[in-house]
């Protein structure tokens, strides 16, 4: 029909259809409300004028292939900072996340402030407490899903006119997702007592990201008078932050584990920062951070609007997973398997051809460590070699920015954790047939 | 003990302390990690020059009372766009939870792609094929928690460059979140068939966000030949998309659901966004969106490092309950409650005084529509009356960015999807009450 043509009267097309003159009613009110036709008092409805060709009726397309890129599925994976994946608690978070169902509906259903839940919060700021001496309110924590929504809000919470500082080499993804979210970054030299103050200076960032309990990839621990120049670094100027990722700190598998930073600010400078992603599953996407006061306020006046990205549905039984003690359970029973995962790492290395071609560089920290190699290939045919073997290794040059010094040549991340037990010797006897020993 | 003095020998301390000389060795293990004290080949430990005072151990502050602030307990809350809680299907969420992980422990474990995992796509895409006659391939689909994410990594795929055309009136949350994650917004005018392709030119807004299906607050459907209109705006240029947010479209609850303008984009320029947060419950944080393939390329090029910020514990579960059909049938439950809510209240409204003093402005989709009062009294009088009665009403004229026209004054937001059947009589006579009739 044309525009400004006069559909036929509901009562004339019903009886030329033999249909009911209700559902002529109900296919010409749809047709109005979707603006095809148009009423006019007392004369019926008329088409109306549409400037575009109606598109045809889509076909549903033929199911493909699933486009997403399919990951190599490797012999061992020691690139892979995820976390071992066999032992997670499946009973126990079983049982808890139906008891939060039956007895908790009400509360499952009343939406969260921004920050999370107030008993997740609760719950974490006790674990602080006990695990890290870290004697925070729970109204200072916010809970996000994983690291890189909080680095997400970080930014939006600092601007886009501050400078982020990012230790150099690092984990790469740190920067790309401060990037990606709008926010400038300037790379930060190390020296063997992690980034140096007179870099943030020259650089002039004044929001400084680091792990000082076990830099990635290197694995150095911030000795303590660096961290307390580092502390007088922000509280020279107003808006200097350091921004404290603590992301593997459960897992210090010799002595005791690092004090923060966060704990020795005096100045309210620290942001803390922490991940259950790393200490429960890479696919369980809750993380938190611990603002100081001032930047508590601001969250809460320019951001307190938003929505907790967490499910409650989430939120409510890892509080009670918490609270009941099962994280502090899990926690030492993934340190005793890491324990024993490393012992046998590094004895496989020992008793094989690599104990006397290669230097295991560690600080007895988290869930990696270097390996650096006594050859004279290159890493990209060393990295290519091991990959034909069935293992991935991400040489250290690869975390650097700038140009990787001399002394990270032959240098190999080892992450052990998500690298099963049963396939360590034949991985060590992989790797040290790729070096023809 | 002085920076440069020398710490005691292992053995002699040992013997002083009456301890085991492994103590001892572990205790200055773990200082020198922490860099307090040095080794020095062939001479013991020594004190390591620390240039600030160390800070003292950290009591535990007092418990507080909850830091988040507590929002008021309303009589009846109109001005809640949340869903209605009391239907949530607790016992099969419950049932396909404990089934999920019995049965796919390795996926629940598996990293998930940035857009989610492939079953929950997959189900997504044969909803919207089932649902709303759209043939997507699952591999456009990008999930994220919550609509207030998938905007910010709609500014992220954009770029803070363009500027982001949004509805006036409109949702005011939709601009906090793009104007927090570092975009430019432009508020663009309504005329009665939704937003004005002139506003459009004469802001030079490049991304346009609209919710054609059923407008926030206004309920207009957007008319056929508009949206030809606007189509053809993004058609003219490169890089100009509209953002299709069809918040509530399940819910229409007379005659059938308007098509998309998704569906009838034959050049790729519409982005569909729609959320389960609304359609489940609040508390439930997932949201998808369908990119056109020249913003997938781009995403997956960009963006695609991201970590899925949902859960693999919440994306399995829900794949399986739309997969077996339970989404379709909660919604088809929910409609038929909302339809006898609505019923409720407009009769309710018409057999109270409010009959003659109130009209009712709405175009029969979604779950709310407007109330004009017949009334001297201003806004502002009028919304602190509500108050008082325990009604929490939002005056429509809140929801403008520029001043809003004499028309919208006295109209006010009826959200009434939270509002529970029982209190439906009791808050219309109060809000009779308020206007004195």
């Amino acid at each position: 029909m044309a525009a400004g043509q006069r559909l036929p009267s509901k009562r004339a097309l019903a009886a030329q259809l033999s249909i009911s003159t209700i559902t002529v009613e109900a296919a010409y009110g749809q047709l109005a409300d979707e603006g095809y036709i148009q009423p006019r008092p007392r004369s019926g409805y008329f088409v109306s004028p549409i400037a575009a060709p109606l598109a045809p009726a889509p076909a549903r397309p033929e199911p493909k292939a699933p486009a997403t890129p399919v990951t190599p599925a490797w012999f061992a994976d020691f690139a892979d900072s995820a976390a071992a994946t066999e032992d997670f608690p499946f009973s126990v978070w079983a049982k808890i996340y139906r008891e939060t169902l039956a007895s908790r509906a009400e509360a499952l259903l009343t939406r969260a402030p921004a920050a999370g839940v107030e008993p997740l919060r609760q719950a974490i700021a006790d674990h602080l407490w006990s695990f890290r001496g870290l004697a925070v309110s729970p109204g200072q924590i916010v809970i996000g899903p994983g690291a890189e929504y909080l680095y997400s809000l970080l930014v939006r919470l600092f601007g886009t006119a501050n400078l982020f500082g990012l230790e150099d080499p690092g984990y790469d993804k740190i920067g790309k997702v401060y990037a990606a979210c709008g926010a400038k970054c300037a790379f930060l030299p190390l020296d063997e007592d992690g980034v140096r103050p007179d870099a943030i200076r020259c650089q002039q960032a004044s929001i400084v990201h680091i792990s000082p309990s076990h830099h990635f990839p290197t694995g150095i621990i911030m000795p303590i008078r660096r961290r307390y120049e580092l502390l007088a670094w922000a509280d020279e100027a107003p808006g200097r932050y350091l921004i404290e990722d603590d992301y593997d700190s459960e897992f210090r598998l010799t002595g005791r584990p690092i004090p923060t930073l966060f704990g020795i600010d005096t100045a309210g400078r620290v942001i803390y920062l922490n991940t259950f992603s790393r200490s429960l599953a890479a696919t369980v996407r809750l993380s938190y951070m611990v603002l100081p006061p001032a930047l508590l306020r601001d969250f809460r006046a320019r951001l307190g609007f938003f929505s907790s990205a967490v499910s409650n549905f989430e939120q409510y039984p890892l509080a009670e997973f918490i609270r009941q003690g099962h994280f502090e359970k899990h926690i030492n029973r993934m340190r005793t398997k890491y324990r024993k995962r490393r012992s046998q790492l590094l004895a496989a290395i020992r008793q094989s051809p690599l104990g006397k071609k290669a230097q295991v560089i560690e600080a007895g920290s988290g869930l990696h460590f270097l390996l650096r190699f006594d050859t004279d290939q290159s890493d990209d045919d060393l990295t290519a070699r091991f990959q034909r073997q069935g293992l991935n290794l991400a040489p250290l040059a690869r975390y650097y920015q700038s140009p990787p010094p001399a002394s990270a040549a032959h240098t190999f991340l080892i992450n052990y954790a998500a690298v099963k037990s049963e396939i360590i010797e034949e991985a060590v006897r992989r790797m040290a047939a790729c070096l023809e020993i």
